[in-house]
């Protein structure tokens, strides 16, 4: 949950004074996305959320980000579209900060996903990197292998206070996940983070994807990877392999793998599960106490990144191979 | 700002299904109340606020809460009225808390109150008053001045720790209110915590009250005390008198005060300076700092009651008696 910035009305009926969006009936700051302030704002012309980028969202990447939900929302893809000034801008500045308007999308994230949302996930995910593929814009992973090695730097010295033999288990994995990473499979713009709060649904309809702050240019099968990090356990730490064929199937119905995307994927799922590990351990030991953010467990993802690290092929997720559509 | 409970889409829906309200299309937990949690839900019919009533309420003090919003709106008042179900009930149960669905209000609660937003508020402070003479239950107020000695007592052995000699301090001001305290006034259905988030306007004009759950039967004149606590400092701790001026003249063209009440007024301002520091005392005292509750500063309103200390008759806050509304 995210309310870093209170505004008031004055500053806020100044910002919005170039869009064409009616007048201003109420706003609220709301518990969404975690790097912003977020707030719904109430016009005479409907409901829009407002959005005020914080510091950890670099300022030079914003144009990526609302482009591409603009892009998407252009080839058919149900997103949030950032709403244009009379003048043409998307992007303004609102209590210091950069800040946007963005259309609001209807429905809700599912609290305890089902099969048949990680379907129509897998689904929506392969249509939003086909979706993609003619997007002119670059953004690199800025969270990707190359970037692990210097958060656990960071983290390593005190790794051991949150549980002991930590130090030596990351190092390990992280040396591993370096030097096999792969390349050369099919990649474009994902959105690396496709957790559950960021994929909305009306009843067993997928509504939409929303929080596009992480997407960036990387291998596809690495956003299929996250999502089996970020759907397919269960609240026990259970894998659950209907899940991931769900998964995997709904996003076969759209873009069948390659054979080297399915061999890696293991591998990939186990360099998610370390990504979110050190993200989350970072902000577990460096994030004040005191601060209004929920910090995340930094656990759950390496009982995740052990869980893969058993796995040898796809098949042992559950999927079976024979049954893919070719 | 206060999400404590999260609810899932199913249980939602479970919840809403007695309601005549329209198909569920979002919710979104909102940074509204400090004591409850807050959703905003859109519905095919419109927008709602969905109240979970969190431990600090105490359910027996419900049907007063909900029944005092419906009284006030059918007098006329502008302010948020619970939704019936199909069966007339008003409040329901929601992971495990009492729940209530509550009409929209548009507006926008002011950052920077203005002497005109001080106005507006004493008319529809004197309005609340006038409209709840006739409501049929009665609550007392649970934070007045019997309830501050049992506080103070679980603050007092470490109230030093937060600034030296405050032990002291507090003691002789709390004895001199039990002792000075008064009686007889004017009393009714008092809202006891009109701060500025919980009044709403649009454009110059007051749209509405909400948070009714400090709602009492008191001394109409404390109420008024709540509000020159909570609208006339400045940031910098500096005392408004254009502003109270105006909230008391306000107040005066809907309900003109008794000269007991002008006379009580400077009493009751220190009452309630106490008041609102001996809560935010124990909370910062009390509340563990990973808890996501924003603790406020209670020395803001020892500095008020120290000012008001200062005042002996309403006078000297700046309000010209011979200009009154007889």
């Amino acid at each position: 949950m995210a309310v870093y910035t209170d505004i008031s009305e004055a500053e806020l009926r100044d910002f919005l004074a170039p869009y064409d969006i009616g007048e201003l009936l109420s706003y609220k700051g709301i518990a969404e996305g975690v790097e912003n302030s977020n707030f719904l704002v109430h016009t005479s012309q409907g409901s829009f959320i407002l959005t005020l980028y914080e510091k950890r969202v670099e300022r030079k990447d914003l144009p990526f980000f609302l482009g591409l939900m603009e892009h998407l929302a252009q080839k058919g893809l149900t997103c949030p579209i950032p709403i244009h000034t009379g003048d043409g801008a998307v992007l303004g500045e609102l209590a210091g900060r950069p800040a946007a308007v963005i259309s609001f999308l209807e429905g809700m994230w599912p609290r305890r996903p089902m099969a048949g949302h990680c379907r129509e996930l897998g689904k929506a995910m392969a249509r939003f990197h086909l979706a993609g593929r003619d997007f002119e814009l670059r953004r690199d992973n800025a969270l990707s292998v190359a970037a692990w090695r210097p958060l656990w730097d960071l983290c390593a010295p005190r790794a051991d206070s949150v549980q002991k033999g930590l130090a030596l288990e990351v190092e390990a994995e992280l040396s591993e996940l370096e030097q096999r990473w792969p390349s050369g499979l099919p990649e474009g713009v994902i959105h690396a983070d496709l957790f559950p709060d960021n994929v909305f649904f009306l009843g067993e309809r997928l509504s939409g994807l929303i929080d596009f702050y992480f997407a960036c240019n990387d291998l596809f099968a690495y956003d299929i990877a996250v999502c089996l990090n970020a759907w397919c356990f269960e609240k026990d730490g259970a894998f659950n392999g209907t899940k991931a064929v769900a998964l995997l199937a709904g996003y076969e119905t759209i873009r069948p793998l390659e054979q080297e995307e399915i061999d890696a994927l293991p591998l990939l799922a186990r360099g998610a599960s370390l990504r979110f590990f050190l993200t989350r351990l970072y902000d577990w030991l460096t994030v004040p106490d005191g601060a209004m953010v929920v910090k995340k467990d930094p656990m759950e993802f390496l009982r995740h990144s052990r869980f893969h690290r058993t796995i040898r092929t796809v098949g042992a997720y559950g999927y079976d191979l024979s049954e893919r559509a070719q």
